[in-house]
């Protein structure tokens, strides 16, 4: 594999020269922002999905801005990307007023993320056949800013070396949401060799990994450089390789002839994800391992779990009045804010989200029934609400 | 007692001329319109009571406005007086336009209904010295309206022949929140002799007063000849009776003092309700027994009762999505409808209560707590919300 080029030797160096602020030169980001979801409902909607939703506790940022706004530690807004799609771009755009125009990228067609992140990869090797490059996902939640910004260099470094990167978050539950990564060799600092990655457990499984102590959370943030993926994707997805040339191509024909390749030939990419088609296929991989108050925000639940609550557990906004009620999230995202009082009395463990045209009440524990009400929706033709 | 002077012999001589139409030209009504309530809060307010209220089941008229649309299939409007107080009379009369503007008595200061019921007697005696009154709440909610007219017509009747009546409902279910009253000797149709009236029962009591048939929820109904109540008072009330004499004897004197000496008499006459203070002290009282669907709609849960359910048991707005929820009431008062989507996911036995300014959420049997939230906004200084 190519990354045999750079193998112990290089790694040990950059590892003694960190916060080598020169390294970071090269640095480009991808947000991954083409994600649609329904667990969010009714604040998300088909064109206002999760990561422009301002649902991280405690913020009023949309999740993605806070994504961009925690780069910018590390990486200027110019060489902050953006993957997304052409029916999410106007609003993903307006949500980040600091990046430039041509870094937004709309992929033509939903392909999972092998296509999009490897059309990235084209574009950034195409302004710096060396850079490095760190795919996030746009809509998770990071408590310690500052403990993330040192593990991203770490990882940046790491891939500077020549060895695709992880995050591997230290997990704190027993989650069975999450895929693990079993922990190797430990390198320098907080960097280890990655043992082998692992699907989402079992109740039993994921508790004995949090016994275990060397199973981290896959948080899906990568870094490499670009040389080193376009040789991965070309080792190992040899049909794509030939798409994304075909795309690459037709840059120098101009833009017309450049949109006109991306918008014929990419919805026939294959469908999967960076992960299977690429990364793990990898023979050597890297992870940083760390805890930041990591979240991926799966459902309301998390937000509930992230807030901060009264002594009854509760997490409401401030026109919500509470009689006897335990372990509750309030959540209002009405234009203006939340003016009508919201009255609980013996009620416990409900998520109440209001929107101006719709509330939502369901149990903590079914969230993730959220979807059978966006079905019911469809049934009913009430795109207004999709 | 008073009554005594229309004994047995003249009793029995209307019950042979039932239905006789010109024996209703000299009846009268009260209707009862002074209450105010915290039950039905975030719909009911300080100047909206539960008697203003479009919340009978399948209607959209004020509770009250049914009452009186009850009462005139046997009086006209112009012999329907309703009691209520300074604050509510703007909206009471705005709820019942075809109601004369005189025939509004709003009471100076709540005395409980001796002095309210005393007073209309003395403004129905001044119209018609052999009147006779039929005394009714205004918020009830009766689901068979031709059977009432039928019980009122017997109920009416029995006043007319001198003996103070009740209606008495027959009990579908062991219910503890309501009077009764123990059925005494038969007299003829419905009309029976009142055997005594019992206290709000326990649960093993109300159970067997349901098996033994011959008790009768009080619905609070009274039907009396004007001079027999005026007797009675004298009787059991002479403080009452005095009080009551001097303002009437100010209404000679023309509308200012007339005003005048009710706002100062009536806030010190005796308060206490009709039923303690002068009813009940009777020697002899019948009631009228039957069933016509009669409910005092006493809180949430009695609407959701009483309303068309679906096939698991909810009564919901036509805005209401349902994934697997059971047995909840989704009521909005909102203005111009429900236009929002409310979705309940996994939910049971909740009443929800949607209003412009404000929505309630509480399992059915703590709707009796719904008095709490009102405290606590009283606390909060929320006037806006009471």
């Amino acid at each position: 594999m190519a990354s045999a080029d750079f193998g112990h030797e290089p790694l040990q160096a950059w590892l003694v020269s960190t916060r080598c602020v020169a390294c970071m030169s090269n640095v480009y980001a991808v947000i991954l922002a083409g994600g649609s979801g329904t667990r969010f409902w009714p604040a998300s909607r088909r064109l206002r999905p999760k990561q422009l939703l301002p649902i991280a506790p405690g913020s009023d940022e949309a999740l993605i801005r806070s994504t961009a706004r925690r780069l910018t530690a590390l990486i200027p807004t110019e060489r902050i990307l953006v993957s997304t799609n052409a029916a999410l771009l106007e609003a993903t755009r307006a949500a980040l007023p600091d990046i430039p125009a041509e870094n937004f990228l709309a992929e033509p067609a939903p392909r999972n993320t092998a296509p999009c992140i490897g059309w990235a990869n084209s574009v950034i090797a195409r302004r710096d056949p060396k850079a490095v490059m760190a795919v996030l996902p746009s809509d998770h939640h990071i408590a310690d800013e500052p403990a993330f910004v040192s593990m991203l260099t770490e990882a940046i470094q790491s891939a500077q070396a020549g060895v695709v990167t992880t995050i591997g978050v230290e997990p704190t539950r027993p989650e069975t949401g999450y895929g693990y990564i079993e922990v190797g060799a430990p390198l320098l600092g907080r960097t280890f060799r990655v043992q082998r990655f692992v699907e989402k457990p079992d109740r039993a499984k994921a508790q004995e990994y949090l016994l275990q102590g060397n199973y981290l959370w896959n948080s899906g943030m990568f870094f490499f450089r670009v040389d080193i993926l376009g040789a991965a994707i070309q080792s190992h997805m040899p049909e794509l390789d030939t798409g994304l040339r075909q795309i690459e191509a037709a840059f120098a024909q101009g833009p017309s002839a450049y949109a006109q390749t991306l918008e014929r030939v990419f919805p026939h990419l294959p469908s999967i994800s960076i992960d299977y088609g690429v990364i793990e296929k990898e023979s050597e991989l890297n992870v940083v391992r760390g805890g930041f108050g990591w979240s991926d925000l799966g459902s309301w639940p998390s937000v509930w779990e992230l807030s901060a609550q009264d002594s009854d557990g509760n997490a409401v906004t401030p026109t919500t009045l509470l009689v006897d009620s335990h372990r509750n999230l309030v959540q209002s995202m009405q234009t203006g804010g939340s003016k009508r009082i919201m009255a609980l009395v013996g009620i416990d463990d409900l998520c109440i989200i209001e929107t101006d045209d719709a509330c939502l009440i369901l149990p903590r524990e079914r969230a993730q029934d959220v979807r059978a009400v966006v079905e019911l929706l469809k049934e009913k033709g009430r795109q207004d609400l999709l």
